[in-house]
């Protein structure tokens, strides 16, 4: 994958912020210009949203977050970034002003994405000298979680830079569509516009309120889209019989009269304050915060059911958020491997999720053992057991665990897991892990593991690779000196702690 | 909740078999009328999928499956159930006079729901002699798994029937809304409609293929509205300036010409072709059966990642599981009270997840302590630590947990967990649970617990209350018949299996 290097930002209100967040957590650097006084507020606002949100959202090692440097001008913000993002309010006046301007101060081979949602990207290049550098990459809000990119080239736009808009998104965790032809609002704000349009007649027409609309949409297809799209749906609604069919015997009503859409509903000041007294009564006095938050959660527990539906290989969303945990894997190995030997290696640093805890706020029982399964794998990186040796045919089975609750973990507590390895020989590895409060510093439980080396395939114990035992041995033998875990060696309901 | 205690189905295609298994499978007994020859092998197959579905959606206790009766006449079929549901071919003429045989034939305070997509209320009851009993109960496919039912009532429509029927959905898992007008395909058909035309004009005009649309959806805004609606998500679009703010900067581009939809699209031979030539290469080769396994798997994952959300307390779909397991355990809770002691207790079913596998369809290993935990909670239900008790401030907590790997479960595997309770005293509960593959017998994996009886607010270990012990004491007594297990009182690494 061809990674960005250094990303610029012109404009960072929510959608420049998100972007600007997508950048930071992939580890690449980004320089910023904007000069509204509120940027660095909603810039920090969408981060820590973000930040949260990966958190929960993957136990993959996050590269160490870029650099993010707020520039005096946007000269100095795009003049060494080979990704030049423009998210200005939606004006083609504004935008071609701006985008002329980095084009200016640009590197001539940098690409450089528009955000606009629905201008034509041929009208976007006018006073451009390069344009054939300019497309429109539009995403979705929040940036930081939705992966699609709509690409859109204008007239002057080269197919290259499509070609390198598209390849450079994966790296980051996003997904380009290439719109084959430009029209204005694109793809997904064509079907967003007329559905939308209808939704407010609806409204007007006192059919439904706000939430009798959202309900019809999240109780019924809105849970289908978000796995498969409109016409995948239709095939399968179809049947046997498949899609021809659907469409000949669905079409003809098509042109029954049914639908407003011929007619632009009047948006006047009784529609507007219709619309916010209903939606204010839907909210039940939450916040935009709260929703936020809310909606960061479903979605990362929707992204994470894709990733392990369709057989363990992801779908949709869920399979590029796998490839993408791949690739963060493929990296983060790498760098770990300078660990201080003398202490138990501390391994996983999270917060405890939402996801994670019930409704008393307490981290559920398993969740535990999610933590300490994780541990288990990073230590297993960092001894050469990576990707590639897992493909290869050969892993480390857990066959036994003890786990021993010493206090509760809580929602939003950060929380780090250490690892010391007690004993390892050619087929067996036998570890001890401890989950800390990382505030305060105490054990919250503790596990000990023995793990099993397996050929995968054939399902039995064999002897692991050389290199793989070496390193095992080296942190074993340097553990060797620390104090044996109080609680390593117990069976449950033994009378007291550590008289094993 | 007020229980359906028999239901008719008149019309069992896709649709009418939906109804069926949703109805089955909450453990309503089902008479059915339909004359196509093909009608008993897709109710069957529907069912079956239902039932793959239900497996993995949930470990709650479904009740025994309602018994699924095929009737030679619809007065047979209609006689004595309470709830009868329509889902004949989509023709006025032809509901009409369906519509007057089940009035004429059912019982006077029947509850006839007709699952129409665009028919009006009004229209249908007109040839009935009690039309105030008739509704619109229109459902989205695939029934079983997607909860919504749009209820709409006609002219002569008692509210008494809405309400009634709104009050029998929650027990079989569904949402009803109320929709205030009735209008032709109510509100969720409408802008699907509005939706599906522009699609259709998008594909005509080239500017995107079937696959790419589709990914449009299901990389953005599908993702958001399987958890909220459209003006939810608008809401937190508008930010802190709110709704009303959000209308007012959107609006105008309402009114700029991008759309076609002022034009119907002519759904000819040559763009059913290409539609239908676009999406077999989407399909890739799989079949219809193959695509509706992936979307069950989808929509389990999805409905399970929204019930954690929330701080737990659940999110639309998933806040509507939630609530439908709670009925599913209260119901449960009682029926499991007579188990045989003379064995170890069976407490749990269920099959591995999709959202439960690694990328080799393996079952993750904090996956087993979920089902052990689920096992711990099926037994503290059994000798009465329900959702009372724990509310009024007691439960137990585990302290100590050892687990044996002996096999592995894989994807979509059948599998059910037994409980033998090894000691009791006042504040602990010493218990030994087993995983089992069903259809082979043998023991997956192990698991010893030692559960701490505690005051939740004051975080210590208190006495049980006495009617908790008495059963618990029961049981063990019972149990302590029993051979120990192997691997009972085992500590990590120790040289054999079952020599402690």
């Amino acid at each position: 994958m061809i990674k960005i290097n250094k990303a610029a930002c012109i404009g960072g209100g929510v959608i420049g912020g998100g972007w600007i967040a997508r950048f930071l957590l992939a580890g690449i650097d980004v320089d910023v210009f904007d000069p509204h006084p509120d940027a660095r507020r909603i810039i920090g606002e969408v981060l820590a949203n973000a930040e949260r949100a990966y958190a929960m959202l993957t136990g993959a090692p996050l590269p160490k977050r870029g650099k993010l440097t707020f520039c005096g001008s946007l000269e100095e913000a795009v003049v060494d970034a080979d990704w030049i993002q423009e998210s200005v309010p939606e004006r083609l006046d504004l935008k071609r002003s701006v985008l002329a301007q980095i084009d200016a101060a640009a590197r001539p081979d940098a690409l450089i994405g528009s955000s606009t949602s629905g201008l034509l990207p041929t009208d976007l290049q006018q006073d451009m000298q390069y344009p054939e550098r300019l497309f429109v990459a539009h995403p979705y809000n929040p940036v930081y979680l939705l992966p699609l990119v709509e690409i859109v080239g204008g007239e002057k736009t080269a197919m290259a830079t499509i070609k390198a808009a598209m390849e450079k998104l994966p790296p980051i965790g996003m997904k380009g569509v290439h719109i084959a032809k430009e029209i204005e609002a694109f793809v997904g704000d064509r079907l967003l516009e007329a559905l939308w349009r209808e939704a407010l007649w609806l409204i007007h027409d006192d059919i439904c309120t706000v939430e009798t609309l959202d309900d019809v949409i999240r109780y019924s297809f809105g849970l289908r889209w978000a796995q498969m799209g409109l016409f995948e749906t239709y095939r399968i609604a179809g049947g046997e019989a498949g899609m021809r069919h659907f469409l000949q015997q669905f079409g003809p009503c098509l042109a029954w009269p049914w639908t407003k859409l011929t007619n632009v509903v009047d948006l006047d000041d009784a529609l507007v304050e219709k619309i916010g007294q209903q939606s204010d009564e839907q909210a039940a006095g939450r916040s935009i915060r709260e929703l936020e938050r809310i909606r960061d959660e479903n979605l990362v527990g929707i992204l994470q059911a894709l990733k392990g539906s369709n057989d363990g290989k992801g779908w949709g969303a869920g399979k590029l958020l796998k490839e993408f945990e791949h690739s963060l894997w493929a990296a983060g190995g790498k760098t770990k491997a300078s660990s201080d030997l003398s202490q138990p290696l501390r391994l996983i640093e999270t917060t405890v999720s939402p996801a994670w805890v019930d409704y008393n706020g307490h981290m559920t029982e398993h969740r535990y053992l999610q933590v300490f399964g994780d541990t288990s794998d990073a230590l297993l990186r960092l001894i050469g057991v990576d990707l590639a040796y897992v493909e290869a045919g050969q892993s480390y089975y857990t066959v036994e665990t003890h786990i021993r609750h010493l206090a509760q973990a809580k929602l939003g507590q950060a929380i780090h897991a250490t690892c010391q390895v007690l004993s390892v020989d050619e087929k067996r590895l036998q570890v001890f892990h401890t989950i800390h409060d990382t505030a305060a510093g105490e054990a919250i439980a503790t596990a000990e593991h023995m793990l099993v080396h397996v050929d995968t395939r054939a399902g039995k114990a064999i002897p692991a690779a050389a290199g793989v035992l070496e390193k095992a041995g080296s942190i074993a033998a340097a553990h060797a000196a620390l104090p044996r875990p109080e609680g390593a060696g117990r069976h449950v309901g033994q009378k007291r702690w550590g008289t094993s």
